[in-house]
């Protein structure tokens, strides 16, 4: 009995988590499609027009997808090893979360709208295409973006501190007559410019503020260069580090460079 | 007689197809010229002061240029040896689209505007200018670009997943009392901002909307690093790989400049 | 007594001045928090709803941290060695003037806004991180930015040039009928197009106001290209300086990453 | 008297045209001072509350500065050897149209804001900064442009097909009615999207529309990405290149890498 748990066990988990066999790939593909209709029908049900006059029909869609769902979590729960690990791993979190908000909608209107968090879910085409090679693509930006951290957090500190000391002094040059009502406000406005965004729901009128203004997208102009060359400088190195696939036969360590003839940690010939 | 056929059919994909007589480099000039005239006609006529007025000389100017384009298909299809795989060519396909419009505007009003498809013949400009030279800088571009597309599906999935996310958030902060009716508007806010266009249609009216705006633009500002990065990181090792391909016959050593004719370490001609 | 005397002071050195005993890092976490609190309580003070019901609470909190703040300048003014060096050092500046606003505010009402100029001191953040880390990398991107001051210099002044003569030009073009009342304010829609903001408050209204106004747009879009191309190059340059200080005993070579123990070309130790 | 003539030439010419000697920086600083003001007089003379109200001193300046720099450039023919090589060289040239403007306004009113071209001459402040040096960072941007000139060309044509595409394709979704009135207009739109500058005088008000222009914003996300990495890889390729300072001792060229030890061209030791 124990065994033949265990079959039926292993055959689900088969179809569920991997995408090799015929079954696996057809579940995956469906799942993705299910998600797909999910989200599209909380983004419609937010259209007057359309969440007024089909609004039983959306709601009926709505719950159907939570239990489908529903059970689709419990089976993963019922099919894994270790379903706590699972219930941990940020991909469990997503599939319980994904669920929740319709039976908050019991108890609070308008809850369904968080249900667009479904659409976290559909990181699992990446299983259905070639997973690895994607992966690998996804780890190189990541792991640029994690080898910049530091220079990104002390960019990210200068321009907060920038946007402090424009917004006050904004809001000193133009103040609450121009529409910068308040220190926040000024420092939103310094963000919207910075940024380049420039929305110009706020904009300055005084030929003073449209001075300092111009310097500020000058500054932002040149700002803006800052991030990119830290990226760009990362994934350029990365693509370097990422030629040094051969690892050292004495130490067995890797990350040596394309010329190298003998390894970099223990002097052993490559 | 086949003979003399086969000789006329020559001069003509001489003249037609090829650019490096002078007949067919006139011919490509003129149907250059031929292009920009009729573009220019398509686009003078949907302004209402100039359409209006000369409105029977624009459609005779239109009718003219889709009976010589007519023509000049026709005479491709008689001078090129395979006419069928000529229009299947994506050339061949834009050539005959170019045609169309015209004949459908007899039924369809307004359909004349899609001649201005015609500025795609404008590709045929690249072979009166060198070229290989350009065909080749375009290469480099798009092989870029290639190598980058499973990066730029990454990085595209990664936007549509933060827009849906973004927008819906954005829907119930601010609601349809602020000019978010919708989340599908909320989501095109959301792109409006992240690519810091910033049209001001829509803006956050709210301080939490503004808050959340403010996050989106800096995670726009960090965001928009990427794809440069990626673009800038191809090109880079693009221009590295034209340099290395040759290895020295004497020491075997790669990484020679194109413009070398001997190796830099040994001396040995290459 | 002497002796005495200068076993305080050297606690209180200490205390205020290094970070690496736990009364050290108290200090500066404390620091840290009333120099947020003290930001927070100007920027709070400027939104009206705010700022009018709790004005008493408010300019009393201000004081205190001004009498505070006052308290810390003196006892690092006898802390250390050499008081006038540490008066002229910039974190002295940025500590005497994070006090001076709330003493102007007495003559000058409005001046205590400039009291955001604390946000300042909120580089000494940096001291409770892992300093020299944090300092390395700010020391990158500013060594980058001041290895290419002069390609900066080159480009602002272009950016400048190119401003007078567009603003100039669109003057006379749109004039002020269209919004553009003179050249000066011209000249701001020209860095507000050139810098790809767009606020939209100025607009070109005529045809060649709007063929101009596209011009400048996709110079503005060549142009972006050449700080940031300008930053990276330096970040990538510094990158490959980073790594290659060292050269072999033995052969001599250079090129060694910076965990490398062995040369890569021969093999012997470095 | 000939030799006299030649040695007053002489002196004229170091004064004029060289930076060496203090009288010739004296020369060139008092130059630049006259341009900056020449410039400000023009520009102020656009503000109406300034211009009506000293519009008598200002022309008097206006005149005054174009006596000025009419008589150095008459000094500048006389000075230098080859009038006329002068006369026609870019610097030449610029000295000329500077001068021109204010005759014009004898017989044109508001010519006089062309005068703002005078803001060219400040090339001369290179003269007066080391100018070598920024010589060659100005060289390096420029031949990186340069080197790029045929990627930029194919890039122009790239957007400017895009911009007629999206601009024909936006007029007949939105139609006159939401103010897109013509295709040149809607082409002006296409620009102001893609180029992320966004003023919003001009949006998109139907759903179909909106989806439309999302797409035309990433890909415009998506295309600036081009320009950037093409100056960007060009630059870094410069510094590379920037290195071979050495030329062979054989046969004299030069553009060797460093680690060459043989020359790349005759395959002489280095």
């Amino acid at each position: 009995m124990t065994y033949d748990n265990s079959g039926w066990r292993k055959k689900l988990h088969t179809v569920i988590f991997e995408a090799d066999t015929p079954a696996g790939r057809a579940f995956d593909v469906a799942l993705i499609v299910c998600i797909l209709v999910s989200v599209a029908v909380v983004i419609l049900e937010s259209i007057p027009s359309i969440g007024n006059r089909w609004r039983h029909e959306l709601f009926i869609a709505e719950v159907t997808f939570t239990l489908l769902f529903t059970a689709e979590y419990s089976l993963r729960l019922v099919a894994v090893r270790r379903p706590l690990a699972y219930a941990r791993s940020s991909l469990g979190i997503i599939d319980l979360v994904a669920i929740a908000p319709t039976w908050l909608t019991l108890f609070v209107p308008g809850a369904q709208f968080f249900l667009t968090v479904r659409v976290l879910r559909l990181l699992r085409i990446f299983r259905i295409l070639k997973l690895t090679e994607y992966l690998s693509e996804a780890g190189v930006i990541t792991s640029a973006l994690r080898a910049s951290r530091r220079k990104i957090f002390v960019f990210l500190f200068a321009v907060i501190t920038l946007v402090v000391l424009i917004g006050a002094l904004m809001y000193m040059i133009e103040g609450p007559t121009h529409g910068f009502h308040d220190i926040p406000t000024s420092m939103y406005w310094a963000i919207v410019t910075l940024t380049t965004v420039g929305y110009g729901d706020l904009s300055p009128k005084t030929p003073l503020g449209k001075l300092l203004a111009s310097l500020v997208m000058v500054l932002g102009y040149a700002i803006i260069a800052v991030p990119t060359g830290i990226v760009t400088s990362e994934l350029t190195a990365a693509r370097g580090r990422g030629h040094s696939r051969q690892s050292c036969p004495a130490c067995g360590r890797e990350g040596h460079d394309d010329d190298a003839t003998h390894c970099k940690y223990c002097g052993a010939a490559l």
